[in-house]
């Protein structure tokens, strides 16, 4: 970062440092703007190995890189740490925690945030897992509801202490309940003297008719296989209709268990519903083809916060690499706008999604992908899955530890990282 | 660990999973007696190093080892995760938050906490560093701080967010003090734009008339020196008189600062107390020379909890090596008891300390050592620090871990782990 800015240059303010503005930021010719990049933490989360933390398999440093170290080196970009509270698009303004900015050109990343489908209230039964509090919270919680059952002595609730519940069929609800399976039947079982930790009960529940829902058929089939191999109980075509404490409604049947995790809604971040523009009803803006909010042509939306039907007609997917590629694409468009003076919104270039494929991991040697037309499953999917989020893990140091990581974890069936820390934050020592 | 412990084994019941507790458990003879761990957290710290967590150097995990791990392979041992509400000598039971222990031999190792002298009300202002979550707490305290002093207009405001200052000058202060300076002036200097970091105000300030009081005074100066050279304002034979939000009064000036750490006094855990045996003022249990305590011949106590002169006539100090002695010592001593039928307590063996050298590090290739009468500082003190405490520092993979982050940090000038976690879990936003 270089501490002066040029003030003749436009200023683009982009908010959030997750994949879309971080690689608009990296993609931007640093010679034609100056930047600022807003976010409400101080460090970007790498979210597709956010179920390793909450699963004891990584630390949370790992997953995480300060957004400053990330952008260290970058001219013409500042910075900042704070919460937006407004944003003014008429004004051209954003505001937040501590003071205001305006832009000429502004990049929204404010990705998502767990949705209960209207049932908000459940959210203190069954958290969901979308930063690192959420996951050090949810292992913090299987870890001690362990601790309890090794001096439980009646059996119901000693079982109920076992019995952790994922709710949602999809990759992150199938990576979480494949983990929770290992950690009690590889990791666990090896500490506990009068529980057996084999013996806990991992349910996945999904509405629809199959799990990982997005990926084809045969890769579904192939993907509850490996789970159940696993030991996780798998339960789809059914709804969950109502969360309580340490139990839940599931397709008329109601279930006692110390952990629920929900891992079924995701919805787009609240500030979109104060934008004043068109949204589905997950809250997801509807941007126009070259990613700008329809009738803000210097306003784009990048990633999870929108929805939208690309060049070639596809709806572009939730994931982490189409956020990314919107992140380059609003890079290419304002670069070029601002080095060839103004074009006219409708001659802009459309986003168009290139698939390089999707995964989804279950476990040990466990996983399920598809490229192209290509399908795998087993140690083949996993390899690629492995490697895969090796290199797009950020931070030379991380990828070397996650790698240590692992390695370790394959080799000796032990997790590192099952400590259990911000007890003395925690309002009750209750079973939640 | 082993399910099934012969009943007629005497059972002995360890407090505390720190150095003490930890060792006894390693020493004693598995063949002789069944053994019950309990401590209330899941894991053993490795609090020599907990300043780096503080100072984000190292991940949390990186300094802590599930308890259930290290003993997992002990015969006749079993692990409980509670906390211990109160202890019957008389009646030989200890009671915890999930039931109740008999014992025939009992061994305390409840290691000590922070000490206001009298002044609780100091402890909301400024933090010590005993847990975990105190490091992670002081962590985000001094990151947020300076992420606050970027955005903040006030030049004087500003100046006092970029201020700690660390209260108390033996080797925990220095410590900090000496990492807070590197990282401020090496690692956060590379990442602000409009706040000058190396300008940050780091004081060490202690009431006695010089730091490391317990060093030889040549090592008190070198360690003085080693620190104002990293850019630490030193001050001694100064004593703090109060402490508020933001603010200290010290040797009659008052020094506003967002960032206040107590590093000056650590007392006997609050439940020496109520044990009803002789205490000195810090609340340490008066033990005798064979390390039990006086008039409960089945009753030991070990480490910062006690006070005691040895068989040599020396003050045992309260750090690592000797708590770790005398958790050898007592497994001895009841080993052998058990094994020869019981002996008169008099006939016991005393402990004496074995006095291996002590240490403290400063910083980067800073350190002082002294080993008998050799006396170290610099570079050479530094690198037996590095030894000395990856050969300490419990669990093949914590080992890696931290050397491999070590490594990074010193090529790099970098630090991996400053990250703010926990945010949500605060009460407030403001500077404390």
């Amino acid at each position: 970062m270089s501490a002066a800015a040029t003030p003749s240059f436009p200023h683009i303010v982009v908010v959030g440092a997750g994949f879309a503005g971080l690689n608009f930021c990296q993609k931007f010719p640093t010679d034609r703007a100056r930047i600022t990049v807003i976010d409400r933490q101080n460090h970007h989360l790498f979210q597709p190995l956010l179920y390793q933390v909450a699963t004891a398999g990584l630390s949370a440093v790992d997953i995480a890189q300060p957004v400053r170290a990330i952008l260290n080196n970058q001219a013409n970009l500042e910075v900042l740490m704070a919460e937006v509270t407004a944003i003014d698009l008429a004004a051209k303004k954003v505001r937040h925690t501590a003071g205001e900015l305006s832009y000429d050109y502004l990049v929204l990343g404010l990705g998502g945030v767990t949705s209960y489908f209207g049932h908000d209230e459940w959210a203190q039964f069954a958290p969901g897992l979308k930063s690192l509090d959420d996951a050090l919270k949810i292992r913090r919680t299987i870890l001690l509801a362990f601790e309890r059952a090794e001096t439980e002595a009646d059996e119901t609730r000693r079982q109920e202490l076992m019995t952790i519940v994922v709710i949602g069929g999809g990759p992150t609800g199938v990576e979480l309940a494949g983990a929770f399976a290992e950690l009690t039947r590889t990791v666990l079982n090896q500490d506990f003297d009068r529980i057996d930790p084999t013996k806990a009960r991992v349910l996945l529940i999904e509405g629809g008719p199959r799990v990982l829902g997005a990926f084809p058929p045969d890769l579904s089939a192939s993907g509850q296989r490996q789970l159940e191999r696993l030991g996780v109980e798998v339960r789809t075509g059914v709804h969950v209709t109502a969360i309580r404490q340490g139990e839940l409604d599931a397709g008329g049947e109601t279930i006692r268990a110390a952990n629920i995790i929900w891992g079924a809604g995701i919805a787009a971040h609240p500030l979109t519903r104060t934008l004043g523009v068109e949204l589905d009803q997950a809250g997801r803006v509807k941007i126009l083809p070259d990613l700008s909010v329809p009738g803000y042509p210097d306003v784009f939306a990048l990633g999870d916060m929108t929805v939208l039907t690309d060049a070639k007609g596809r709806v572009v997917p939730g994931l982490c690499p189409a956020a990314m590629q919107m992140g380059g694409h609003a890079a290419q468009v304002i670069g070029g706008e601002i080095a060839g003076g103004n074009h006219s919104p409708a001659q802009r270039a459309a986003y168009a999604y290139i698939d390089k494929g999707s995964m989804a991991t279950i476990g040990r040697s466990s996983a399920v992908a598809v490229v192209g037309r290509l399908h795998f499953s087993g140690y083949p999917a996993w390899l690629a899955w492995l490697g895969i989020h090796l290199i797009f893990l950020i931070g030379f140091r991380n990828k070397i530890s996650v790698l240590m990581q692992w390695t370790y974890s394959y080799l000796t069936y032990k997790r590192g990282a099952r400590v259990i820390t911000g007890m003395s934050g925690e309002k009750s020592a209750g079973s939640a």
